[in-house]
């Protein structure tokens, strides 16, 4: 698929987060480089093809470089490649609705199976409104936005990303017909009875707005075949399964599994960046002798607690590894204005607290957290590790899995989740466990302590090299190859 | 399919639960007929074929009975039929990690969507020791009694019943190959990724458990197909969604949808009961102008806090309902053992309260709370609304809104959950509602109170009729008629 990276596009990328966000520092306007793994993601394809990007205005100076612009302008990546922005701002209150009410928790925990229907979404005025007054409008001004740059940009392709825009696409496609546009959901897709989690208007709407598209892209196969069913299941609509594809309301739309890779040179400057040695100096110093490692955000998706709880039993069952081997959790914080995220985080202190109360000795506390946002403090615990677990609940594919198996320096053994979307790739190679199997998870970690080290050497490479051979540049490729074949097929 | 009827049958059920529940009342021992709407549904057939029926005993006294016979032994119905009753009892602490533990609340729990997976079900030791020290050997013990009656009675099909009995099937299988077996699972199946909640040997089990089966029955399609789903998914098993067939280890095994159905005589003949009629002249006495009524067990997948909620908002919306309508819940303990069901209750308190310090007066208390097991105060409730509220989470059928309707005397209107198995009956009659839609469902109540006189009458007619076209009889006929053909085609 060399060839798409070699002709040069027009892209109109529309995701919620900017490549870049503006602040005030010392009375000066700056521009600090966004975070988040889709922007990373797509951030390759700024140098490659003349990209606008719409998004929304986040912060208050990005309110006011949207209120100073009309329409979109130049701004250039940290390598100097040029690309043109367009910020929407937003009313704070819809804002709010949209992003801390119903992008999360609603549809982010309905989307990894975190609500237990008895109790929770509760379909009172309150979400309702956080849906009409929040999501709709959000997906209204960005799509208006987008089409206002089609304008400007008439062939340019549309790739819209992420659970924040499920209803743009059909308000872009509503007002262009012929455009080309592609979706990329990064979470799981819920099979369709979980999907009644939301009245039925709402997960219609949303069904129906992704099938605006002509392609819809996730990580796996697995999230594929369930939006799949929930499109036949949910709208009636005509699913061709062997195909992949889905027809309704007189427009065809294919399925597509294409997962996410990393950028092997990122990571092989990152393991020698002088900021990322000091950090693995320290954790070197400090470290037992075996490493049992997690990296992630704090949310409850990603199964910390549980982590804890099994490294907890582990240490119960086996006496021998006291003082011999340590937990690391090296978590940056997510969504602390979100009061379920909030709880979380105090769940995690509070186990902590228990297995280090219960196991610790003056010369061995058994557990380490460190929550804060620096992902260079994760690459020194990823060339460290002799364990990695990555246990999601559910996880659309945990990049996590696959960066830190590119600069392990211990021939690490990766104890994955059966519902990772990495699992579909990486789970030959990893021990698997149920993330609700606490008990299995112990079990799991004891296997992994005390694996073969030729074994371990021998899945270590093997991840290594899937990665390696994996990158993101395939991924990007393959989102290119499937617009170049809706227009050589329209 | 009137032969099936006719023919007298050799037959053995297998349910946990027994037609009758031994005490000992002043020194005697005396047997009461036991509870539950699978023992009343199966009740029939006693009178009718020759009927075995292993199950487990509860009571102090059943374990007496237990001990005394060796083997089962001749009981009678109340209405003189005999049949063969065998109890098999259990360690105590066996049967409450089997029965309060896994099958209650896990089980019922996971096959309702009541989990959110972020925090429980959480497998540690607890829970795998409810499972292989408490829903194993009760299954085999179980198992290993039909065997024993089958060597009694070897041509008896049997009929294994519900959720405390995956494992039994196989057990029986394995020994006898050549026995003729069917399984009615009485709640929702759900869809394959939800089933991730339990570990792999556990998802497995269960599903090949009811796999060894000749014939698998649910209530309705829905939860059918999302079982021949879970079959592909979870096992790899080889399913023909066409011909509703699955195929696994060199078994194939039928799946159907039969829908179960009352006895119309018996709510002809409870209609004029004395104790109904007392009880309906106290609701009457009380009673506003229009009364929302609903009955149901203390479950959490019942959903009875959100339908206060929704009453709630109703009354927010429509002050001119105020001191004309009321709400009467008509609930039966349940499981109050469990902390999660003795918390739920405890809820449904708490919203009551609310309600009615938020909107009563001194001569209207808007909602009314009866929980006690009453079935006759049930009879008396069903004559008297004038709108029906079954909102469940999830429900494998809903008995109530069949029942309801026999003796509704108001031309009563139905507001039904789309995930009550019985929507697909009675879905075209009734106002359909997402049952976390508490807002969704004040508008339905709404619709449900002010709908036109004529529109009243023709849909409770429609369900009426249907309820008596379709009467518990074709249930046992349906599944005798599948017995037969298995045996027609071995």
């Amino acid at each position: 698929m060399s060839d798409t990276t070699t002709n040069r596009r027009k892209l109109l990328v529309v995701f919620n987060r900017a490549p870049i966000s503006y602040a005030r520092e010392g009375g000066e306007r700056v521009a600090r480089r966004g975070g988040g793994g889709v922007v990373t993601a797509l951030g390759g394809l700024l140098a490659h093809h003349d990209v606008t990007w719409v998004a929304s205005a986040m912060t208050d100076e990005d309110r006011a470089v949207a209120a100073e612009r009309d329409g979109s302008f130049v701004e250039e990546t940290a390598n100097g490649a040029a690309y043109r922005l367009r910020l929407v701002a937003h009313d704070p209150g819809t804002y709010e609705r949209f992003y801390s009410v119903f992008a999360n928790p609603t549809l982010w925990f309905l989307q990894h199976y975190l609500w237990g229907l008895g109790a929770a979404p509760d379909f009172g005025p309150e979400l309702h409104e956080a849906w009409s007054d929040g999501y709709v409008p959000v997906n209204e001004a960005l799509a208006s936005a987008a089409l206002e740059e089609l304008d400007r940009e008439p062939e340019a392709a549309v790739l819209f990303h992420d659970y924040h825009l499920y209803l743009a696409p059909q308000l872009v496609r509503a007002a262009r017909p012929d455009v080309v546009t592609s979706h990329f959901v990064h979470i799981p897709w819920p099979e369709p009875d979980y999907w009644h989690a939301l009245p039925e208007g709402l997960r219609v709407a949303i069904h129906e707005g992704l099938l605006a598209n002509d392609v819809v892209g996730f990580h796996t196969d697995r999230w594929r075949q369930a939006f799949l069913l929930a499109a036949g299941h949910l709208l009636g609509a005509r699913v061709d399964r062997d195909a992949g594809t889905v027809e309704h309301r007189g427009h065809k739309t294919r399925v597509v599994a294409r997962p996410i890779g990393v950028e092997p040179a990122e990571f092989d400057r990152l393991r020698e960046d002088p900021a990322v040695l000091e950090r693995e100096a320290a954790l070197a110093a400090r470290r037992p002798e075996q490493l049992v490692l997690r990296v992630d955000r704090t949310d409850p998706s990603k199964n910390v607690v549980r982590g804890f709880r099994a490294f907890a039993l582990l240490l119960e069952r086996h006496r021998e590894l006291h003082g011999r081997v340590g937990m690391v959790a090296l978590l940056a914080p997510s969504r602390q204005d979100i009061p379920l995220y909030a709880d979380y985080v105090a769940e995690i202190e509070a186990v902590v607290r228990e297995v280090n109360e219960r196991f610790g000795k003056d010369d061995w506390q058994p557990v380490e957290l460190d929550i804060a946002d620096d992902f260079l403090r994760s690459v020194a615990g990823y060339k460290q590790f002799d364990v990695l677990l990555a246990n999601p609940v559910f996880d659309g594919l945990n990049l996590v899995a696959k960066e830190a198996f590119l600069v392990n320096e211990r021939d690490g053994v990766l104890v994955l989740s059966e519902n990772a979307g990495a699992h579909a790739e990486l789970g030959d190679w990893a021990l698997t466990v149920n993330p609700l199997d606490v008990s299995g998870q112990a079990d799991a970690l004891h296997a992994a302590l005390t694996l073969e080290p030729g074994e371990r050497r021998r899945r270590a490479a093997a991840i290594r090299e899937h990665v390696r051979a994996h990158s993101i540049r395939e991924w990007i490729d393959a989102q290119l190859a499937d617009l170049d074949a809706v227009r050589s097929a329209g």
